[in-house]
């Protein structure tokens, strides 16, 4: 597997393209994502029990029907807590394009971020559909183009490729994303999409995103929230030509962990682009007694306020990080923790047997000063691990939010 | 009942004082409590595994001793993560005021708050110990001044008293506390100590207790933190001259209630006083399935960060308070919820059946830039109902939080 150019136009058949639709103001706000072909398509999305209109529309395709062929994609506005108007103007938004791509609507995946309890501006949408069919295209330009429009209060896009060899067949996954607030663990928590040229039987597609869910995209946090709108799509078109994956065989696992570099990939860059983030806070349980163990107590120092603040400010303060796995829910021996501090700045053992060692502030306050802030907790009570990625809590998360829909 | 001025020096029998005893700079940072009769003491703890050593000492005074008499607190430092060092020196510093005051050390209490992981200056707190005893005072100032010594990122010191009337006789309640960072529902997540001359079993007076935190302290929440060194002490010690409550009758209900008020002003006092907080946000969830179900909407509206960033900015995006309630756990029909704001600038209702009626975005502000604001909702299902309490996150609460060892 090598990391390559590109986003969702580097597989085979995928043409993409963004622009500004007039949802939001001066920015681009629509993207269509489209396969030549027809294709497998699995998809995760949020527990939230208030599910935002195209959530349950990508439910219904994804579960019912056989193949998808076209993503609409907005940001601006959720489409979530809309009632039915709000689902109808979801099923137009993918008649337009059915009708324009030549398919039927339930080949139509939809996707919205932004501001929860508007209701869409149905005929912008519509002319925003309009004008992307024609200018819809394989270029690398016009996937960043998608991975541009679909951003919200993201600085950055955020797309990545990765290639593998399956039988000979050079096989070519490609994946965009946006963040990066109402970003927490529990399904994606993000608008996620994976193209692949792979071929592969629907149901080993699902299962292949569902597992690699859990070590992704559900253990990123940025703040706590788990959105209405939560969605991860990954569309499979065949076109590589590899001999179809039907089983969990060598290919199945080589396709998997390709996968999991490019939804590692996207989560990480979901998490060090989270809201007002200034540094992406990877936590590390090693020597837990189970794999649940290890996941309880890294999601809960990543989504702890004060830690968060505490890497804000640089501050060695690992009181706060003990305090957040105490109340994880995880049953431990705080006497026996070892915790380390990891940087490009360098790695220091922090806490032995749950007291603190005689560790240097001054080195400590270095290595947490890097752009990438790494903690590792070793519980020694068995072998299992867990990696979750957030960000430091600032300032500017608060100026974001604090007046988000002005 | 009826409120009346001072603290926990109030009762009869109480006395108090405050001192800065070097722990801090230039603050006042210790404090003690004492009664000249022996007390029944009750005390709910931190559920947090990792558990200061002021919290072991204190559930041993607790659970197996019959009485109490004095408390010792410091500020400054938490003395969690400090191993058998700092059990000892929790240790030494009940003994040195035992022998001061003429008691037992296990009838001394201590309570610590501050930075986690430090050790205590423990010839500093043996002096404060010292300098304290001969000061002690019933007046309402030496109250006042053990309120104060207790604070640390609080900016108003946190007191009240009741008096109610059992058979004929006049029983006072007084109380104290401390918040305001690491505070979250799961015992009370702050130091606080309320005092009271009624005659009351010891079994009784836990069980008063221990249902009383469910709806005060457990409410509230400032950061989502259980802090390691949470603490809630109950000293009664009878001077009021009630025949004794030792069953659950009148008097029982009486007592009850009146705890009740001080706890729940307490808790309000702490939660308005959160880190960096500007207002007070109160969550009434109504016409719930059960009592359960109201209580994990509530804490999960005041817990969310999107929510807490939008009472800040004096926003009305009532669809991130939607969305905390989709993602709490508890399964109900958005379709169905009500949803309204109330301060003293009115009340609105924002949401109908789950989507937004036409209210006026002017008005809501103008309700939501009020120093307490209530958001109601109406779950349609049933007739439980819960009340939580929590703040706004603002850029103070960063300030505080990303340098607060510095």
């Amino acid at each position: 597997m090598r990391r390559m150019e590109g986003g969702v136009t580097a597989p085979e058949g995928f043409m993409a393209i963004g622009i500004a639709a007039g949802i939001k103001k001066d920015k681009k706000d629509m993207a269509m994502l489209y396969s030549k072909v027809p294709c497998r398509a699995a998809g995760t999305f949020t527990t939230n029990v208030v599910k935002a209109a195209p959530v349950k529309w990508d439910q219904n395709v994804v579960y019912h029907q056989e193949t998808a062929q076209a993503v609409v994609m907005n940001s601006g506005i959720a489409n979530a807590c809309t009632g039915t108007e709000g689902y109808g103007y979801c099923r137009e938004t993918a008649e337009t394009a059915a009708a324009l791509l030549g398919l039927r609507p339930e080949q139509v995946l939809t996707a919205s971020t932004g501001v929860i309890g508007k209701q869409l501006p149905i005929e912008a949408i519509k002319k925003g559909v309009a004008a992307m069919v024609p200018m819809l295209s394989d270029s690398q330009a016009a996937g960043t183009l998608a991975a541009e429009a679909i951003m919200t209060t993201d600085t950055v896009k955020k797309e990545i490729a990765v290639q593998l060899e399956l039988g000979g067949k050079k096989v070519t996954i490609g994946g965009m994303c946006k963040g990066s607030g109402m970003i927490h663990p529990n399904m994606c928590t993000m608008l996620s999409f994976v193209t692949t040229d792979a071929a592969i039987s629907k149901e080993l597609l699902q299962k292949a995103l569902s597992a690699d869910v859990k070590d992704t995209y559900n253990m990123i946090s940025v703040d706590g929230d788990t959105s209405t709108n939560d969605t991860c799509l990954v569309l499979a078109n065949g076109l590589a030509g590899n001999s179809e994956i039907t089983e969990e065989n060598e290919d199945f696992l080589a396709f998997r962990e390709a996968l999991n570099a490019v939804n590692t990939y996207l989560a990480k860059q979901m998490a060090a682009d989270g809201e007002g983030a200034s540094a992406l806070f990877e936590v590390k349980v090693v020597g837990a007694e189970s794999k649940e163990q290890a996941v309880i107590l890294s999601k809960s120092i990543i989504t702890s306020s004060l830690v968060k603040t505490a890497i804000c400010g640089h501050d060695a303060n690992w009181g706060r990080i003990l305090c957040a796995m105490g109340y994880s829910g995880a049953v431990f021996d705080p006497e026996k923790v070892d915790l380390y501090f990891e940087s490009s700045a360098g790695r220091l053992k922090i806490i032995e047997n749950g007291v603190a060692t005689d560790y240097s502030e001054e080195k400590a306050t270095e290595i947490l000063s890097q752009k990438e802030v790494t903690a590792i907790a070793d519980m020694k009570m068995g072998e299992a691990c867990a990696t979750a990625w957030g960000c430091d809590l600032t300032y500017d998360y608060i100026k974001i939010n604090a007046d988000y829909r002005s």
